[in-house]
């Protein structure tokens, strides 16, 4: 009987391939097969990123997202074609794990954080050796690249995503020390209404694609209201008193 | 007229030197001078994870806490203290800078998050060339090492202070999908009794040194009433749903 092979969720952070830990480059580098998240037509960022670190002779595992963009996110149609997308994908990653490789899931970012993987450690790591490799999140990729410290001491930190309803999002800013808003994409217009409700807009800044070769950042409030790329945040801080 | 310096702000993640970025490696290799915070009579884990990378000739500053502990954290005397180490040691790191080295300022966890490396920054960024390199964050290194999700898709995430009145904790933590309570220590039964009336005990996992060799963690309805070391931390997952 061969001895089972064993997953790893491997972070590979926000985007410049220096920020990969060297825990993942080794992960990446020993790893018999690497699965990563893609899009049709598309490898991915987490790719991309540990290219000068995947061996030859590594087996490449995509797992190619179903087409859902005309679905209702909160609707069986879409949960239903996600929820069987993910049990094929933990199927595939199984057949290998069950000849004896370890399999190295790429997870931009952090994999634990918001991250598709732990879907598939949800459904494996009852069954297989299973190690998270954390990663550095986009968040503190995007407050680096800024310069800007969020919170300190013992201040609150909120991470909401931009697609709660405005009303919800303007009281949760109101009532947080710093904020990072995620999903900022068609949801710009409505955060900079919130951000101004809560008293909040002057010192918000908005970042896309933190840290990677094409980043940008600038004031919300100068931000045009062209729909934002999903690979942006916007970073809210909180804290005024300073020792 | 001599070239100024640059600092660098570098996150040196959760405590497993694994777990340092390769541009943090390379800022470290790369300085003139490193500089950490200390407390007195001992280094600091900062500076025991980066150990290897340190190229022998690197001038060492260590930047050693004030003795705060007697003081009321809330007074006048204490911020007055904090703030006066923090002006003096970006006077010595300035010191530096002024003679064209690059000073690394180590910083556990991610530089900006929480760290004291920020008040140094808003004090010397204004004048010399800053970058800070992001780290894998404490919360990260918890719950990848307990394999434990807090979050996914509209999920809000909130970090919390256990310094927050019971009340307000409990408040939060209801009003919340996942959160991570940092500042543990003596406030202990307090975070366990808000946990309880915000119906939230069970799930919450108790992680102390998280990825370090001496790591522990366990439910944390299993763990006893004595105070938790510093480095510690609650995990309250907070989503059900599973696609």
């Amino acid at each position: 009987m061969v001895r089972k092979g064993r997953l790893m969720g491997v972070g590979t952070g926000p985007g410049d391939p220096e920020l990969l830990t060297l825990k993942a480059v080794r992960a990446i580098a020993e790893a018999d097969v690497i699965a990563f998240f893609a899009k049709k037509g598309a490898n991915g960022n987490g790719r991309a990123i540990v290219d000068q670190h995947v061996r030859p002779g590594t087996i490449e595992l995509p797992l190619v997202y179903p087409v859902t963009v005309e679905m209702d996110k909160d609707g069986d149609d879409y949960r239903g074609a996600i929820a069987t997308f993910f049990d094929a994908s933990a199927a595939a990653i199984a057949d290998h794990l069950e000849e004896g490789r370890t399999v190295a899931v790429l997870s931009e970012g952090d994999p634990l954080f918001y991250g598709s993987y732990m879907h598939l450690h949800l459904r494996l790591a009852t069954r297989y050796e299973a190690d998270v490799v954390p990663g550095v999140t986009a968040m503190s990729g995007c407050w680096s690249m800024a310069g800007l410290p969020l919170v300190q001491g013992d201040d609150i930190l909120s991470v909401l995503p931009g697609t709660l309803a405005e009303n919800s999002l303007a009281e949760r800013l109101a009532g947080t020390d710093g904020a990072v808003i995620m999903k900022v994409g068609r949801n710009l217009p409505k955060i900079r209404r919130a951000l101004t409700t809560a008293g909040k807009l002057e010192g918000a800044i908005y970042v896309e694609r933190g840290t990677m070769a094409t980043a940008a950042m600038m004031p919300l409030s100068a931000r045009d209201e062209s729909p934002a790329p999903y690979f942006s945040i916007v970073l809210v801080p909180g804290w005024k008193a300073r020792p």
